[in-house]
């Protein structure tokens, strides 16, 4: 029993000598100051069942957009960089793709050419990537890609790019009762690989967009076929509507860092009783990269005018974060 | 302390004298026989963690049809009486009804023209009485409905005609780990308004038809309208890409009692593990209904057949259920 306690002292001790914390700290990678200290407020406010805003835990909901938010999304957004790779890997089934855009783009790692085909030649290849195969077999692609592929700026995993400071306020948020969702423009298949791994978030809590899918006998055997055809986009004006189709509910704290969130925080910000919305701002290019209203991916513009305008709250990442990622070591399940 | 006692005995004691129960019956509605027997035995042998069979918590889904599963659906469907009842509402705002079908069938209860009008002629109800309105205020059409309107036959509202057996193994289910949806052919909306108060079942766990919703702002206010157009139907083949579009994870254990079942239990039944698949029979004309191969509303036919080739479980309504109702004063929200 001595040894068991003496066991417990020590690794407390080490790991406060290593990055000086309090032991009831549940946000150790963020720094004192505003931004840690609404979201603090909010959350007791919202469990103490003595104040008037207190809410039911059965209502809190709390929405997470991914790129951007939950994990890096520079200098592409991560499954784009897997479409690219699977038009690579099948170009050999595909000699029409040598003289086809954006295809042609991609074989020939022509960068201009590819942004040039704009968001419908994105569609073309998803499309040409991640449909005509069944459910399993799609994420089984994307598993092996995530096991094997690593980021060219930090030479690590793509899933070990999340955000440590994101992951301690899911876990802070679960631990007082919510249930957390991820409300991504990304694919719901893709996403669902590694989220519950990577961010403890299950299959029937990641909301995304998706094509259409189709269920089949095959020898007797059932599976769901992915077609390829467009079913819902789950951006912008999408994230409300893929919200109450999948949750039913509004949420009552929603987490974003782009325009692609702003429906989402408006939608969140407008229900009734106590309300929690945040911009992740991308400040760090050092740790990070440093980017709003002028990016291409990610650009946060309006929602930036919004959430000043409204007095939500906005990490300034260079500012409000100790540790940007986990370390390499972490949370890699792969 | 002595009277706090003396009162749960009691209690508990005179509960067991009206009916008579073991203290550890989860299902004390469920006469004992094979039908309750398979059902315990699954459970225990996936909770069992020293049991080759043992599934993990979050893997523990479990899938439940709604019509003539989880409440009675005779003589038509609970949703389309409100729709009727809409239409005779809404009449006056609209004088066109009184000479185009399928409205005028249902203004002059003419219902051998309304049978005619088959599911075109339901959708088409569907579309004027559900839509071009947010979410909100259909909400609160239904919650209204519900308070106010009475099933024909059995003089309760219709929300007191779901099956007490049911809701013990809902209740069961869940008190081993299982997240209970339910995969309905109905509106997915409707049957929000109810599920969390009368099942235990939260917005985020029901899976259903839906219409195409658009997110809007009103006056700076934002609102999700619904659209008269279809989105989605949750039938037949549309059950398991419904499951898994919401869930993302097969379930291992599906209930449900008509052929727009049978492809959500094929899917559950072809998963690795332990599966459970059981169809509600109704062979009780003089507590509820008795119709299987030839009925119009729930036909039990092809899934009839899977269940007895493939020895999934069959509820006989007549000899499995001691009760079929909740007592009146029992499971009513309104």
């Amino acid at each position: 029993m001595r040894l068991v306690l003496a066991t417990i002292v020590f690794a407390f001790l080490s790991q406060c000598f290593t990055h000086p914390c309090r032991a009831d700290d549940p946000l150790p990678s963020w720094h004192d100051g505003p931004t840690k200290t609404a979201i603090v407020r909010f959350i007791e406010r919202v469990t103490d069942e003595d104040s008037p805003n207190f809410v039911p835990e059965a209502e809190r909901i709390a929405t997470f957009d991914n790129d951007g938010c939950l994990w890096s999304e520079k200098p592409i957004y991560f499954q784009l960089v897997f479409a690219i790779d699977r038009v690579k890997e099948l170009a050999p089934e595909h000699p029409e793709w040598k003289t086809r855009q954006p295809f042609k783009a991609v074989l020939e790692d022509d960068h201009e050419a590819l942004a040039k085909s704009g968001m419908q030649g994105i569609a073309e290849l998803v499309m040409a990537t991640h449909t005509n195969m069944t459910t399993d077999e799609f994420a089984k692609t994307v598993e092996s890609w995530l096991k094997t592929t690593r980021h060219p700026r930090f030479d690590r995993p793509y899933q070990e790019l999340v955000f440590r400071p994101m992951l301690e306020l899911l876990e802070y948020l679960r631990a007082n009762g919510f249930k957390t969702y991820i409300v991504s423009g990304g694919g719901i298949e893709f996403l669902r690989v590694f989220a519950e791994e990577v961010y403890g978030i299950p299959p029937e809590q990641i909301i995304g967009s998706s094509i259409k899918t189709e269920f089949e006998l095959r020898d007797g055997k059932p599976v769901i076929v992915r077609l390829p055809e467009t079913d819902f986009i789950n951006d912008k004006e999408g994230k409300p509507v893929g919200i109450h189709r999948h949750i039913g509910r509004r949420p009552i704290a929603a987490f974003g860092n782009s325009d692609g969130d702003l429906q989402m925080l408006q939608w969140t910000a407008a229900g009734a009783g106590p309300r929690f919305c945040l911009l992740v701002h991308h400040t760090d290019a050092d740790r990070e990269w440093a980017y709003d209203r002028d990016s291409h991916v990610g650009r946060l513009d309006k929602a930036l005018d919004a959430a000043n305008k409204n007095g939500w709250t906005i990490v300034d990442m260079k500012r409000d974060w100790k540790t940007i990622y986990p370390k390499p070591s972490g949370y890699a399940p792969y």
